[in-house]
């Protein structure tokens, strides 16, 4: 509301770029609205690579300044370019009736933070992989290529198939040798709508943690049989050596903003493929929880923090009634703030009006 | 029901004392309780003191003696006096039709078990803070001082305010400075009635650990609205280098025992401001999940044992039907006894005739 | 599907013996499974007994072929053979109306994996104990003895029982010394039907992770007031230092199967007893929560991944609609699968035609 005077002139400066990011975001590209900020941020971006380049040694005078300019630095310069981005949609192709896609699984080079490079092992070289979008009732081939220098194998978490499609390396299938090719295929049974999981079932508790994850939705066949909404947000939660605490394979501040406008109702998909939980807090608005793995709750039910555990997918609708930037972030505090400022687990919600 | 003869002198007494104990503490305030638990409890209490103070190197035929007689001295000190309580109720000031509260941040000396002093981050000197006690509709000002060595800002976690009220620095306001103030100013919203938090936004990692947390109430306006209770327990669960694991800032035998009626329906609001899960257990009856994050559950469901994430709150009734001194405490049992007793995260619920 | 050639010639033999394995598994009894699989898999089982007992030092070239076959061979040695399993019906005697157990507690040399031998802490010598399974309004009468070198007590989890009964030292009772007996008796109140939990309430941290835990079961007087099934399976969780990430005392490949027909109902009874969460996921088939801590819920729900907390116990049930071998583990990987194959939280579910 106020502020008896002296304490925040670069803040000040900060918020009010901020602000007009955020209302770029919802108006173009990501890489526009990045070149925006990147224009009203670069001092506080030539401050965050001078003083991550070499240990800085405050005085104790000067901690409470060093320490707020870092947290300063680091949400100026979000939401930060990284070289590509996880969840895009997977073509496919029309083998008859089938719908044919492809996985290639590899070691990636990987940004999960801008000039942080990290060996990913990736589908079709993003983290998460590619979203694989299908409707209740169709016909699914998936071809995965191994290019990794290890076995693997494919599980469709959430998915009602046939035994011997679902992934599992010697009880299901052999596993898919380095240079082979493996052919899944599968029709997406009526009744099994909503939000699933693909990842690697072979060393998976290595192989999932560096990348080998990704979005498996099927949409109903009568769209009026799930909730209505307007922006879509698949958020997949894990942590590890490839990006730390990571959303969709980044870390804080290059994950991407969620951007509404007022009056839309958000649908999140959160799907926790890491290790630990992680209970996701929006700020500003609840969510309203409608889905368990997919399967809709016979009682959808409102909360602001929802406790996502491995391995499950919670969908939530956020009506957008409140207009800002709403902070979204784990509410494991050390899983998105250090003493050097937010980190990991942390995005925004904008609602414009 | 019976032993067979020579195992339990000393502990029969010892739980004679504690329910005395017990029956006195629905009867009267807390330091007579004390006081009459302390004459009784000598011996225990003496034997403590000794094997606290230096190392203990029983002999094998001593150590089922040795470990017995730890248990039960930890349970004879309960309730332990100390010198403040969290959670009491914030005044405020009428400016107009605004209610006014104020909220100072500083380091502060903290007795979280008899005789153990930390230098906690609290507001208004007590680890949580003070309860703050709105009503819906009620226009609001909270005045926060800052005297803690860092910048801070509080968040209030819950709240459906305004963006530029929600206590995220650089994203809707400048840090609190040392040795500064801020305003913030909002309504309780209609709707948003239940058990809400408010608590650090800045290093929050750091400062929520350090006990910079409280309970923020939010009564509905129409009382009917939310199930009727006799009896109200805010149960702030976090965990740190202040007091380890607790319960509303202090460690058992320091804990706080919920004293009822038999017949009377108590209220517990959990509030998880710590990083870990706590999975919370009452003996004896069952809890009533009526509420998450402060909103009414669609269908109440019961339970007992309830899992609380990071950020969450819970709202459970107990009706107290069976007559006892029921322990309390959290399932993740080495967060409540080790091989020395009980400790951390326990307390009673003691109900009366 | 298919496989481009050459990958799995060891993989397909052992598949193929693992069908076998399965399609016995529902026929007869464990041992004659067991036997049959043996034959099958001794080349594999050799390869894991060469690989266990001193250091490899594959070459790089080696490496692949190295890791899937430690995978194949722990997958093959399913389910091998061990020398007790928990879990067992508690039998009882009549005196007058009150039915009569027994439970001693002791130290047992216990295989929680073929040839992989630690003491436990044991109720009737096996991990879990015995299951206690009474019917809502039976007068039950408990003997313990304790032949630990530790005093213990046992506390009736999830239990509506009179005060002094309830197991907590120095709180309503004295501990139960080594070589002494305690004699619990209390009544199976009508309304707590459902899977509850006994467990040492003394040194609990320590002496629950050795095995001290067991399920108790109250049967509905009316068995139409809960939900129909055909098939039931406990399924107890822990983790510590006598099984690592254990199911009913057992790490993967130790684990017990569980076997339907198809078109069966498989009631689970998750019950946790460690210090983690554990969400369990089985491949295939959604699970149906139907009750919490034994409380049936107002409304049930489908996932396929249910988080279960330290002291809770959630009731599902699968409705056995897939035919097939379908994996069923903990969803946090590193308590499910190294780079040396599945071990501790894994088990399958075999729904034969």
């Amino acid at each position: 509301m106020s502020n008896n005077g002296d304490s925040g002139h670069a803040a000040d400066t900060s918020r009010r770029n901020f602000l007009k990011v955020a209302g770029a975001l919802g108006a173009g590209a990501l890489g526009t609205q990045v070149a925006a900020m990147r224009e009203h941020n670069a001092a506080a971006a030539a401050w965050y690579q001078e003083h991550t380049d070499h240990a800085a040694t405050p005085t104790a005078a000067d901690a409470v300044e060093e320490m707020d300019a870092m947290h300063e630095a680091g949400i100026a310069r979000f939401p930060t370019e990284t070289a590509a981005r996880g969840n895009q949609p997977l073509e496919f192709e029309m083998d008859g009736d089938v719908k044919v896609f492809r996985l290639t699984a590899a070691v990636t080079s990987w940004e999960w933070d801008t000039d942080q490079w990290v060996d990913a092992w990736t589908y079709n070289g993003t983290v998460p992989g590619p979203v694989i979008r299908v409707t209740e009732g169709d016909k699914i081939r998936v071809i995965v290529n191994n290019e990794l220098p290890e076995s693997t194998a494919v599980h469709w978490h959430g998915l009602i198939i046939p035994n011997d499609q679902d992934g599992v390396p010697f009880i299901t299938q052999p596993p898919i040798k380095p240079g082979h090719a493996y052919t899944y295929e599968f029709t997406a049974r009526e009744g099994n709508a909503g939000s699933h999981m693909y990842h690697s079932h072979h060393n998976s508790a290595f192989q999932v943690q560096m990348g080998m994850l990704g979005a498996f939705i099927i949409e109903p066949k009568d769209p009026s049989t799930r909730p209505a909404y307007d922006v879509e947000h698949i958020m997949v939660l894990n942590e590890g050596p490839i990006a730390g605490f990571s959303i969709n394979g980044k870390g804080f501040p290059a994950t991407e903003p969620i951007v509404a406008k007022k009056g839309q109702k958000v649908l999140i998909r959160y799907m926790n493929e890491g290790a630990m939980i992680h209970p996701m807090h929006l700020h500003g608005m609840p969510q309203l929880v409608i889905a368990a793995d997919g399967w809709l709750l016979p009682q959808p039910y409102l909360c602001d923090t929802i406790n996502v555990a491995p391995g499950q997918r919670w969908d939530v609708i956020v009506d957008a009634t409140e207009v800002g930037v709403w902070a979204f972030h784990c509410h494991i505090l050390s899983h998105a703030e250090s003493s050097h400022g937010m980190f990991g687990m942390v995005t925004v919600m904008i609602v414009e009006e």
